[in-house]
């Protein structure tokens, strides 16, 4: 007879656990019947001894299948997700959904709020006047059926057991932790009944992954899970060392959105590299053609409008107001704004997204505590980035916010973000790398 | 700030932890601050990463002040202890505590009950007609101030970190780590206050260290403890693969040390060595003489008959009954007996000391959980034991127990936990080593 005991002590000892016992423990403790202390010590045996890829894939089984899992085989092998395990200024959702429904992808989107620098997707969304962020099943179906996008609040109980184990994790220094973390990502993931994924993975200071090698490895271990679950899936590995655009806000961030969909890419390569890349895989894995050539047609179907035609047709069809959307003149924006002066001639050298992240919620963008109310006029543009030439006293960011109050505290966290330097310096590529599923060997 | 996320995350890493850290979250888990399922964490990160000589230390200073230190002051440096770390037949502190006070050690004794093979030390004097094991503190004192030796229940409030600890431990996997368990027996053993302390490390299939390697690397540990405590202490380690001496049970145990301090060790060559040691170490550390000599004055002590003498005015004053003690005849014997016959002409080749410990509890001697009534009677006696020869027929031990329907499931676990052969087996030494505080360098 399975034992709780005898499982830690199994994993403890570094052995390799069978699908009965992680669903027996996993099943167990959602039910109430296993207490939090035995899995809390399980988590650090997992933690320290790690788990195989067979092991990893069974535990994100058991998680998605603790709930509910949405049904989206009305769209057949059209449809396509894609997650980013998150960023600073991260708002490529906004320009890679419509994208890939200009390329024939079906994305019914669930998203987020959350805690963090900024509110989450649906947060930024409720930036729109009329944006409904709940829609009925069949009016979100329909909107995905017509148009090809609708993005809306999670509803539902989307793997509940994730949720606990990531409550526990986050009290008992577990949460960093490959196996767990990707099996946490893929079990929502998966629960989200979409035939392709593609995985926004963020390297760099502004990111979950700090390096290269840690990010490549949660890639891996994602596309594997992926895989095992019959998935189309790919990994793109992005840089997140500075903000991603020169906007963090959620109005801010959308106004971003708006003016790169109508054709401005002046100063944005980095959000523009990623978004057609990221919907060039989603497209790619949909109708079987070649990242190339669905990056071409990722690029045509922006320059041409196209996407941001589709993009007003989304948010109209879900109430956002059209004027708000075309006419920058009516949106309000925040009541101070503070202009951060290059202290001396030089090149911005550096620019930590993380601190310039938590500067921004300083400033109102984000919640630090789910009661927090979000300012959506708040954050902070970049009008240098890294690289780029300043002199002394030009403008190298404007913090704004609704709350004066705010700016000392944000404008001091920014400045010790960012450095200067009298050589320009190198930066790495957009696009650190591509992990495509049907190009891996199973592990 | 400490916090315990932060603590748990630094041993998780390999870290060492501070005096406030471990002393934070020791006092913390008592204080009811801090949630099970963190310390299990934290207790998985110990198991699996380890704690120096020093973490240790610290951890059992921090548990045995979580209660009560008894005050035993009053006996200055004559004050000692002896402790067990368990096995099977293990009957040494009937015969040690009047040896070492007649060698003019104070031994000041509260014992537990507890679960296992026989009931603990309070359970076996109970099987003594009259034997109070509750007498008042100042009874307690004066008894041992006037004859040198007294054996009590325990009272009051000893190590309670120890016992939520463990009970934690017990149910997570995280018993069996080195730190843990020298920590848990040290923190007990110093509240109880004794200048100095002899440790029974027993080794074997009896023991709770099943290897020489084991079991040197907890004496080592514990002793270490002891120093940095500012004790006198020593660790022998000795033989448990087979049971100590030739009983296993309640009174039939007592039966045999009245044997042995009355002269007669024919065929307790075992229990007289270990005995003899455990004594002369006692007095060695309180005297400050060597161990050769202390070990002489041991043995005379026994073979003059002064050690029954002692141990007869102990168990008298504590108003156990002479007439038991001296007339084995008014002793009542279980009504059932149960002869195990050798099979085979040979010798005595292996006797699990583990699986002979359970078949005594089958029979009723222990209690499998803590409502179980002891059976003071019931039990087993070795005729033969490992390298004695038998043949074909003999007996070769006999079980006793009050309740007949127990006798089927005990004799099969005996007759499967003994084996033989045609050649005479070799056997180990009855002390597998001695090691002294004094004699090595705190690490």
């Amino acid at each position: 007879m399975l034992t709780v005991y005898d499982v830690i002590a199994k994993k403890r000892d570094g052995g390799i656990l069978a699908e009965e016992e992680i669903r027996f423990l996993i099943d167990g403790y959602c039910a109430g019947q296993i207490p939090d202390y035995q899995i809390s010590a399980w988590l650090m045996a997992v933690y320290l001894r790690g788990m195989t890829a067979e092991e990893t894939s069974i535990l994100t089984d058991v998680m998605l299948r603790s709930g509910d899992i949405v049904d989206l085989s009305q769209f057949r092998h059209l449809s396509a997700d894609k997650h980013s395990t998150g960023g600073v200024g991260d708002k490529t959702t906004f320009i890679v959904a419509p994208l890939a429904a200009v390329l024939g992808c079906k994305t019914a989107k669930m998203s987020g709020r959350g805690l963090g620098h900024t509110g989450g997707t649906i947060d930024k969304l409720e930036a729109i006047p009329g944006y409904r962020v709940s829609l009925s099943e069949k009016e979100f179906r329909a909107q995905v059926e017509a148009i090809g996008v609708s993005v809306i609040g999670a509803t539902g109980d989307i793997a509940p057991a994730d949720k606990l184990l990531y409550a526990l994790r986050d009290v008992t220094a577990t949460v960093d932790s490959l196996p767990l973390i990707a099996s946490s990502i893929m079990s929502k993931k998966l629960a989200a009944g979409t035939s392709s994924i593609v995985l926004d993975v963020t390297v760099g200071s502004g990111a979950f992954m700090k390096t290269q090698e840690d990010a490549e490895a949660l890639a891996h271990a994602m596309v594997d899970i992926g895989m095992r679950a019959g998935k189309r899936i790919t990994a793109v590995l992005t840089d997140m060392d500075q903000p991603l655009g020169r906007t963090i806000g959620n109005a801010l961030e959308l106004e971003e959105v708006i003016a790169f969909l109508q054709g401005d890419d002046a100063g944005l390569d980095d959000l523009r590299e990623v978004s057609l890349t990221l919907a060039a895989h989603m497209a790619a894995n949909v109708h079987g053609i070649s990242p190339d050539e669905a990056y071409r047609r990722a690029y045509d179907a922006w320059k041409s409008g196209a996407a941001y035609e589709k993009f007003v047709e989304w948010i109209t069809a879900q109430g956002g107001d059209r004027t708000w959307l075309c006419d920058p003149t009516v949106r309000k924006s925040a009541p101070y704004a503070y202009e951060v002066k290059a202290p001396c001639d030089g090149y911005l050298a550096f620019a930590d997204a993380e601190q310039i992240g938590l500067a921004a919620m300083q400033l109102g963008a984000g919640r630090k505590t789910k009661d927090d109310i979000i300012d959506m006029a708040a954050g902070i543009r970049m009008y240098r980035k890294v690289g780029e030439a300043v002199r002394v006293g030009e403008t190298v960011a404007v913090l704004y916010t609704s709350d004066e109050s705010r700016l000392a505290d944000a404008e001091a966290r920014f400045v010790s973000a960012v450095r200067y330097s009298d050589e320009k310096p190198q930066r790495r590529a957009h696009i650190l790398g591509v992990i495509r599923g049907d190009e891996i060997e199973e592990t």
